[in-house]
Order: structure tokens, then C-alpha cells, then sequence
């Protein structure tokens, strides 16, 4: 840990972010100026930084461990985008100079938790008392074998494109928690506003997709704009079959209620599922690591040549995202 | 660039930071989801997270090109007092939502003329607008060829203590900023106050201390704080003279005008400058090495048995620094 601080600031480091420390030598018990790391013979180190500010990326009044989980697991589901295995983070946290000991306690063991699940140690960082809203900055490091490495620039006309798990619920799960959304059972809200809160990063697929996935992105900005950064740095265009959307129960249950909400399925951000291309000869082999690794994998649609996101019907017709949806920029 | 962004921060993003990442083939373009990283044969990579806030770390009114360097600067500080040499960072920024074009411009060029200055890319980050003071968080990163690295844990009794530069001018510099130092002339204001805004991250000198330093820190938290970081980390006490310590020709005058100013020589942190142990019989080569790199590198004081660190003055007596002064934790 490093930075000017005041003695206070010490005290904290060495009572809550230390032990988070313990596991990773070159760590350097957040002592040292700087923290050494080692990358495995063969691999290459992948990293990727995300800032979460409340009131942007969380509620302010969300649960303080979630918050620590979820700034986390964006990381990782970047890092699981590129193929990559994470094993440290770099943490920096301004917190509100009125931040009370019981949110400092339970934020941090939400990151001890996430640290165990995902076999990771923090290894540096820095804390700052100011004012405004608690903001967030994770840097995780990684290590993909060489050549390896998942890139969004791959794609080719005519690749599948698939997605993980259910697409959407995120997305609805923020606005059931603004209120936006009405009518669901306590277990269908319960459901969606967990997604939201609590991304699962979908690391044993990353790290599978080597030789198989063309193209991988995760889905942060949402459906149509992170399939459009496919498209844009493959230079192509895709199709999105909306009637092949993976949704879970509850998202189903939701655009009964109101079909309306099909364009925030589409537009929403923050599902982190991987989103990933490939040859159509080997969708087979997609489904074949769907059933080994237990997780649904949906082709949603494919790689066409041009440019742009399309999304049609189950006529084909197309359905207009308005200007809440994807554009070029 | 990852995380979740509106359409304004894509452009942002490519207008402003792409351009910034150009250097790096590993950074993507800033279009993936995060970048690779290679370290040269041989050595380890080094990391070191710093966060910076307006109203703590610098002042709102700084300009912009200032704020981006000393934030660059602070880190790669870290990263000299582990004997590295930086080659690359990442850096999520929190903008307020009213952030001027101009100032975003500024900030920005600032970036770009350390990147030339230090031989560094950028690599990925995040912006985030929202409301609030500038928060800007660096991940920098650095490599030291294995057995190389410079740590704080290794002085031992009997080491001479240097400091490379001069100490205590940022310190005073951000008391002039404050308005609370008067009676300097314009130039030793300035040069007080440049030394705030703009510290010298000491990486010739901190490459070149492996087999020589025993123990090194860079002066962030104060003088007798970081020194005390060394004790601390060794197991060992410390001595400071003060009339051996190294001041400007401003840190001088202001000291005739305010005797008690000394304490915040002593204690004021953002000098930056390196401070390590080497054994006594290796005086001669620490000033051979000042000479070849042409910085001042002065002894100050030693390292002796027991805990903590003691300043005395030229007749040997402790100058008590009071609460505003160092402590345990």
C-alpha cells in the first residue's frame, strides 16, 4: 500500500486489508512500496482496471459485501472474456469520511469471501477518506497460455454467436430496485436483483473457449452494444434472433407482463455472461462443453458481412431499439 | 476499457485514451476487454495501485496537466523505491459530471507528456462521470530484474541513512497553496509550490541501488513516518540529524522566517524522493553514484538498535515532534 495517508489510515490497511494479503508472498504483507508478481512459464499476464461508484454502478444502500463481490466480478469477467485465470487484485477505495466501521467490516469480508472463491489475494492498493460517494477501483491481474487468448476481433461471416446463461436479468433487476418494475414474485424479484447485485463470472468457460470461440466479449454494456464491439472490431455486422434469447423464469414472467421491457433485455448492461463466436461446424463442440461444464450456452443468432446490430423477430421482422439502443460511434 | 459505460464515454475513450495506448501493442487499442502484459526475461513484474483525490492529494484548482503527472508520478515513486523501472499503467478516472472539455484536454496532455518523459503507455482504465471530486486511480507497472528489488525490511544497525534531493519543500509548497507560509519571494514561492504539484519520481537512482541499498522507501507519508516504515519493517530505531538534513534554498528561508517550520520539514509527506540504508563502509560509493547521476544524495542520520525514530539537534538533544509527528500502530 502506498500513497501519503494519515495514521489512521494505517490502522485500517493493517487491521482490514492485510490479512486479505496473507496468500500471496509477493503481496509483501501491503507493507512495501509495491507488490511482486510472477506469471507462470508459458502464460502471459492479462489485466484489466474497472471503477464502481455508488450511485452508478450500485445503490448506495446495497448490501456492503455485494458491493465488494461486484466490484470483483466485473474484473473477472473481463479477465474470463480474454480466456485468462485470475490470481490477484489491486484494490483502491475512497470512502465517505463518515463510512461506518460495520460497512468497512462487511465489505471486507465480502472480498475474503471472493477470494476464496475465486483463488485470489489482494496485493496493493491505497485508501482515501474524502468526501462524496464510496468509489471503487479493482485491477485484477491474470495469466492466459500463450496464444490462448480470447480476442473481440476475430469474428468471421457465418460464426455463430452464442451466450452464456440467461441474458437480461441484470438489467431488470436494477429497475425492479428503482421501482420501474412491478408485478413479479417476491422469488422472480429476489432472482433478478441477485443477478444484478451478484455477477457470476463465467471464468471455466474463458478458459475453455481457446481453439474453440473466434470472437468473446463480456456482456457489461449490454447485448446489442458489446455484440456491436464484436462487429466493430471484426468489421462485420450480426444478427440477433430475439425469440432465441436464453431468459431466465423470472425475466419470462416479467415481458409477459409487460413486452415493452424486451428492448431492456436487449440494451441492459451488467450480466457479465460471455458473449462469443463460433465456426458454424463447430456448434456442436459448444454443446458438447455446455453439458461438460454445466452451463447453458444459447446460439442467439450469427456473423454477417456489413456493419451493426440487428435484431429481428420470429418473422424476421426488425425490432427497433430507439435511441436507447446501440449506436456507432 | 471495460465496465459499463454510456455511448459519451466510448467516445471519450477513444478521443482522449486511446491515443494514449498507441505505444503498447499488448494495450489492444484500448478495445478489449484487458490488455496483455510481458515482462523481459529475467526479471519480475512489479505493481503498485495509488489513488489520488481533489481536496486530499491535490488541489481542485491544480492545473489539469499537473494533476495527471503527479498522479503518474506518486506511482511510479513507488516503483523507484523498489529499484523498477516502469514501462506501462492503467488509470480509471472519476470525473464530475461537469467536467469541462478543457480541462479533460489538459489532463489528458499532461498524461501524454509524462508517458514520453518516462517511457510509459497506457494500458486500460475506466471513466466514470458522476458526482463528487476528481478521483483518479493508477495501477502502474514496472519491472526489476530478479534479486533486484529494493525493500523496506532489510537495514541493519549501524547503517547510514540517506535522502536523495531536498526535504520538505512540498510539504511547504502545500502550505503556501494554503496560504499558510507568507514572506517568501516569488520564486522560492514557486519552487516550493512546484515541488507539490510536480514530484520527481527518483528511477535512475532507485535502479541503481540494488547491491547497495539495504533498505529503501520513498518519502510519501513524511519523512520520519517513511523512516520509520524502514524501523518498523527491520526492527530497528533510527536517528535523524537535523542539521544534516538537505533543504532548498526556499525550505531555508522559510525556516529562518518560522523556525517551527521544521516540524513540517520533518513530518510533511509528497516529497517523493528515495530514502534508503546502506552499510557505513559504503559511504563513499553512494556519493561516487550522486556524482554519476548527478543528485544530491545526503546522509542524514543512522540506523541503531531499538524502535522508533529520534531527531536531535546539533548539541544532540530530541526535538519532540508532538502529535502532528510519527507513531506506532
Amino acid at each position: 500500500m502506498s500513497g501519503r495517508k494519515p495514521p489512521g489510515e494505517f490502522a485500517l490497511i493493517a487491521r482490514y486489508f492485510a490479512p486479505l494479503a496473507k496468500g500471496y508472498p509477493g503481496a509483501l504483507d501491503l507493507t512495501d512500496d509495491a507488490a511482486l508478481v510472477e506469471v507462470d512459464p508459458g502464460c502471459r499476464l492479462v489485466v484489466t482496471a474497472d471503477a464502481l461508484v455508488a450511485g452508478v454502478h450500485f445503490l448506495a444502500d446495497d448490501p456492503p459485501d455485494l458491493v465488494a463481490k461486484k466490484a470483483l466480478r466485473v474484473s473477472l469477467s473481463d479477465l474470463a472474456a480474454m480466456g485468462a485465470r485470475p490470481f490477484a487484485y489491486m484494490l483502491t477505495v475512497v470512502l465517505p469520511t463518515d463510512t461506518a466501521a460495520d460497512w468497512l467490516e462487511r465489505f471486507v469480508a465480502g472480498l475474503a469471501a471472493d477470494q476464496e472463491t475465486f483463488g485470489l489475494s489482494l496485493i496493493g492498493g491505497d485508501t482515501v477518506a474524502a468526501a462524496g460517494p464510496v468509489s471503487l477501483s479493482v485491477t485484477a491481474l491474470g495469466q492466459v497460455p500463450v496464444g490462448a487468448e480470447l480476442r473481440r476481433s476475430a469474428a468471421q461471416a457465418g460464426d455463430a454467436v452464442f451466450i452464456s446463461g440467461t441474458v437480461g436479468d441484470a438489467a431488470l433487476g436494477l429497475r425492479i430496485l428503482r421501482g420501474e418494475v412491478g408485478g413479479l414474485a417476491s422469488a422472480e424479484r429476489d432472482h433478478l436483483v441477485r443477478r444484478y447485485r451478484l455477477p457470476e463470472p463465467r471464468l471455466n468457460l474463458g478458459s475453455r473457449l481457446a481453439g474453440l470461440a473466434r470472437a468473446a466479449i463480456d456482456v457489461s454494456d449490454g447485448l446489442v452494444a458489446d455484440l456491436g464491439h464484436i462487429c466493430t472490431a471484426s468489421g462485420l455486422a450480426a444478427v440477433i434472433e430475439a425469440a432465441q434469447l436464453p431468459l431466465s423464469a423470472a425475466a419470462r414472467t416479467a415481458l409477459e407482463r409487460d413486452p415493452g421491457l424486451m428492448k431492456v433485455v436487449l440494451t441492459g448492461g451488467d450480466d457479465n455472461e460471455l458473449l462469443f463466436t463460433v465456426p458454424e461446424d463447430d456448434r456442436d463442440r459448444v454443446r458438447a462443453l455446455a453439458d461438460e461444464i454445466g452451463l447453458k450456452l444459447t446460439q442467439i443468432g450469427g456473423i454477417v458481412e456489413g456493419s451493426g446490430v440487428k435484431v429481428v423477430d420470429e418473422a424476421g421482422a426488425e425490432i427497433a431499439l430507439g435511441q436507447g439502443g446501440w449506436r456507432h460511434f
